[in-house]
């Protein structure tokens, strides 16, 4: 069960215009796919975000992994920051993380090696990813609809799809409709940050009234001030599960927990370890939304769940824009974890392109966990050949993501909002 | 890799005459023996406290595995909570970790089945325990000499060694020479609490001139005033590597922990998950020792590890008396921690008697981390029947481990003192 090769396939992957805080969805988002072969021939697949930090970073990580064992994921942590410590300097990202810093940027990294090499392993002894990690206390893991204001097409041309515009209200409902008809989705997550917040406001009240009883959240990735934070949980208090991130900074969203009964989610101020003592001391957040890419995998993931557990803190999983790969091992993870009491979120029915052979099919909005071996997906060699000749071909603006970059095609004056915006 | 029978052995194990707060060890005690077979034929061992209400505990929840996926382990606690949370009510125990509660006992009775579990899966698909935790991150785990006060021989009379006792600093002195002669030890720990702080204070002073430069730890049990800690405190600053339990409850340790450099271990005002909010805020300990039994198993044991990791904590492996197939368990999972800065405790080397076949060897103070398929012990049956029939054969006298009963053999009016002791 040793590693004889590990390659790494930078790709490009069609996405919507869908509108943030920082500005619009690219086109094409950049990923990374991670592929281990062991000396037996087996395969296992990883991925993560594919900005240039990240390839940098993974490329030393990659030729170190050769010789070594495919059971040994605790030790990937420690190796990355040895053999990768100084190339993930300055990287990108998706700037909705809080502070960019090379450890966060490592980790991201490794998590894409810890799923490789977890699926490698899984198909090495014919045991499921999520038995590997100690087994699943559930058979379906429940997603929600990612609703966003979006446009119809991307303002400097791209890839079209027929979804249209939503920029109020009934654009929105109209969006989750669609997403209950196709995927059977049960709670909805609208994007915030966008809009000023009384017609975000207005967009959350128009899903209550459309799906009564379905969880519903607002998620403004830090957009507002303490005062607002404060106004829309007041005005949203009884509808909304959780508000995600109304304000940014632990300190900010502190006060705004400590002045409403609104739960506080959080994926920007508890983004890794580091950042918990003070934030579950100040009692800034009631639930952190997992990305097992920022935390460093599956298993860091299991980890921050007991920690999250042990301080009465709930947990459920965040999504950037990823492929099949990626919801494959959020749902094996996601399996494992007691107490998941919210539904995870997803980009996945935004996107019509994927590495795999087999796209994740929801029904009731949720995904049945597998039991094949390892992670349960297959590499679709042809479409990654293609999705990675798009990346191969890009002149360099698209290989690190830059929502800023792509709202300027629209509005050349734009920068990225100093927060609080409102 | 479905579970087809689950066998309950309960066994007394022969103990030496060792002294603690509470009184001192009997000279049998009971041990549990869980051994999982699968359908394929394959054998899984844990081990666990062998005391009646344990053994309650595991009944029910034996029974109820039978049919279920080996893989499954995430799913013991939830389960355990379900099927034998009544029986465990009003159990015994060693009676030091702080108070009891049918919780912490059920946790102890699922450790034993998430270890045997672990074990019959790493038989059946070849991995080591370690690899089936994400790999170990060390080859060698360090353990620390045990060192006791102790008589010659039990008072009521039973097993028989040629320890003779060690009851002043000289005496424990000689102990540890014969540890690191026999097994390299190059740490010590003493077991205080049994005679008055200025003895246990001289015993360790000799130790430090015996050993110089070598890790040395005291720990009373919560036997001492937090004036009498911070007296010691004072008294050993610069010769301990950690004083663990001076004093019980956790408000009396953080006000331990607020007064001195010394860092404070513990094992007995942290035993479980909802111990760790106030203690961690308070800042009463610096280090956790963590025993799987009572965590719940070698995936909490990780779990456990990390929460320390996120808050700044250290963490190390309490022992109370066990046979091989826990010490395995320990080292398995030990080997999987990184930043584990402290050596383990163990009580082997004071045990003549195992149900493994071929006993643990320690070079230099360490157990090699085996990377055989599950734990890579096995079973003597003639040696575990023959120690299932003392147990069958007592009387139930020792059925429950109870030192302050075994001290009444030489002190008729002894009782367990109330703490602080002095």
């Amino acid at each position: 069960m040793t590693i004889a090769e590990v390659r790494l396939t930078p790709v490009l992957v069609a996405d919507a215009p869908l509108l943030n805080v920082q500005g619009v969805h690219q086109p094409y988002t950049p990923r990374l796919v991670v592929e281990v072969v062991t000396e037996d021939g087996v395969s296992g697949l990883g991925e993560t975000y594919g900005d240039r930090g990240y390839l940098a970073a993974a490329r030393p990580l990659a030729r170190t992994l050769r010789g070594r064992p495919v059971t040994e994921v605790n030790g990937l942590a420690g190796l990355a920051e040895r053999v990768c410590g100084g190339a993930a300097d300055g990287a990108g990202g998706g700037g909705l993380r809080g502070v960019r810093t090379a450890g966060k940027l490592r980790l991201s990294v490794v998590s894409a090696f810890e799923v490789a090499l977890l699926d490698a392993l899984g198909r090495t002894v014919g045991l499921p990813v999520h038995a590997l990690l100690g087994g699943k206390v559930r058979d379906t893991v429940d997603y929600s609809a990612y609703l966003f204001h979006r446009w119809a097409g991307h303002p400097g041309g791209g890839p079209v799809d027929d979804w249209g515009a939503a920029l109020d209200p009934a654009g929105i409902v109209a969006q989750a409709r669609r997403f209950v008809r196709d995927h059977g989705f049960t709670s909805f997550k609208l994007k915030g940050g966008v809009l000023p917040p009384d017609r975000e406001v207005a967009a959350v009240r128009a899903l209550a009234e459309a799906f009564p009883g379905s969880p519903l959240r607002l998620d403004p990735n830090g957009a507002w001030s303490v005062e607002t934070s404060l106004r829309v949980a007041r005005e949203l208090a009884g509808v909304l599960e959780y508000l995600e991130d109304p304000t940014d900074t632990t300190e900010r969203m502190a006060r705004v927990a400590a002045a409403t009964e609104v739960p506080l989610a959080t994926n920007m101020c508890v983004t890794t370890f580091a950042e918990i003592p003070e934030a579950f001391a100040r009692r800034a957040v009631a639930i952190v939304l997992c990305d097992h890419h920022y935390w460093g995998g599956l298993r860091n993931t299991q980890h921050l769940a007991a920690i999250c557990r042990t301080h009465g803190v709930g947990v459920s999983m965040h999504s950037n824009t990823h492929l099949g790969i990626s919801l494959a091992a959020t749902t094996h993870v996601a399996a494992t974890l007691p107490g998941l009491d919210h539904s995870c979120d997803t980009h996945y029915p935004w996107l019509t392109e994927d590495v795999v052979t087999e796209r994740h099919v929801f029904t009731g909005g949720a995904l049945t966990v597998g039991d094949a071996p390892g992670l349960g997906v297959d590499l679709d060699r042809a479409a990654l050949a293609a999705l990675h000749r798009r990346w191969l071909a890009d002149d360099g603006t698209l290989r690190d993501r830059d929502d800023a970059a792509a709202m300027r095609a629209a509005d050349p004056g734009w920068a990225v909002p100093d927060l609080p915006r409102w």
